[in-house]
């Protein structure tokens, strides 16, 4: 028995997210089904990142164990002829047989937002971006961004159906770039809560806008209250883009 | 009546592209059918450039005729409420009644064809680029472009299916750019054969991966024989980016 690796990239776009339920397709169902065409074995994939609907990756991790005989290095190879053009395994290689992709001593992990700022939405850029219309000041959004960096209670930008007992994060680097009229929110941390991302993002948009001061950020940061930040943007605009692990991920 | 004009963008994946075809749906059959919906008259818009299945465009022009009272300028505004995520109206202005979008003395039209080159695909470029997989020489594709600067007969470059008359057209210019792994191909002309920039785009693919010296490009022009060039490069890649009218233009 062997544990494999896999690096999967996806369009969320058609897809309710990562994990397995009862109302729709998800990514874990489609690699276990493609797993089990291939190998014959009933494959669980064990998942780093849970998406959720929508939302894109370029770099999630996951793993199964397999008598496969199938080379690890193969295994991307192999199953991306099965898979459809939306998903794609960018690599796949051994791991030990106890190595799980959410349980690592070190994790970073990067996602970006995407805002399409422009008067008229661009329909090549609907299904990676979010569209908005007002001028958004990005000078402003970094100003406010500033305060979630560090280590902080992120209860106020975590959704309230989460079951998180802790919600104590620390967000490494957050940048803010502008290229023409393409606005990229870059967030790098070792963990997020449940729309974290896109409830940062929201706050920030609220931000570029007009609707908060920069300082309104550290404001909702210390309430440690849900209510108090912006709505949580829409997922067409997130992508996982890595995971890291340190040096104990083997 | 007035004759409006409308600057069309969209997102060709999902369509037949523009002109009406008893097989599927097309971008001219969602305008005019929506167009109904907003005026209550039955409604033909005329297109400047019919692009094929899968095409994209940024900047198609279309006109139509019509007695609404809704104010020319607005006419963008109120058909995109109407319009599905993947047709954007990006402006609506009234021009002569005798402004047609295909007869003008001086039109320039702008394509792009953009192509992921990596080894493996990007599943978050898959529908607006072709995915190339061997290693292109950039360099060698600009020297074999620019044997197609200028007046030419580009029968070679052109469908079989085609009916024109006349296989002479004029290109101004072809720009070709490397960022990342993202290459584009960018072609201004006065105007464009049946396939021409797909047959160009396939054609640069096989010099830029060493089966063609760049001087092929020449002989393939000076050969006037469709059979001579590259294959016709997929329709994902290709965007009609803009239409540009000379002084008459009104």
């Amino acid at each position: 028995m062997k544990r494999i690796r896999l690096l999967v990239s996806y369009d969320g776009t058609d897809y309710c997210g990562w994990q397995i339920q009862p109302n729709g397709i998800t990514i874990e169902e489609i690699l276990n089904e493609k797993l089990k065409k291939l190998t014959g074995e009933d494959i669980h994939v064990i998942g780093a990142s849970r998406t959720d609907s929508g939302v894109h990756a370029l770099g999630n991790v996951a793993v199964f164990d397999t008598d496969s005989p199938i080379p690890p290095e193969r295994m991307a190879y192999a199953l991306n002829q099965k898979l459809p053009a939306d998903i794609v395994i960018v690599k796949s290689e051994e791991v030990p047989p106890d190595w799980h992709p959410r349980y690592q001593e070190q994790i970073s992990k990067t996602y970006e937002y995407h805002i399409y700022n422009a008067q008229i939405p661009d329909p090549l850029k609907r299904r990676y971006s979010t569209f908005v219309s007002f001028p958004l000041d990005v000078g402003k959004m970094q100003d406010g961004a500033a305060y979630l960096e560090g280590e902080h209670d992120f209860a106020s930008f975590c959704n309230i159906r989460t079951n998180a007992e802790n919600t104590v994060r620390r967000i490494d680097r957050i940048e803010i770039e502008k290229e023409d009229r393409d606005i990229t929110i870059r967030v790098t941390g070792n963990g997020f809560l449940y729309n974290m991302v896109r409830i940062i993002a929201g706050t920030l948009i609220r931000v570029g806008r007009g609707f908060y001061t920069p300082e309104k950020v550290k404001e909702i940061l210390e309430a440690e209250e849900r209510t108090e930040a912006g709505v949580t943007a829409p997922p067409e605009g997130l992508t996982l883009v890595k995971i890291e692990y340190g040096m104990s991920a083997g």
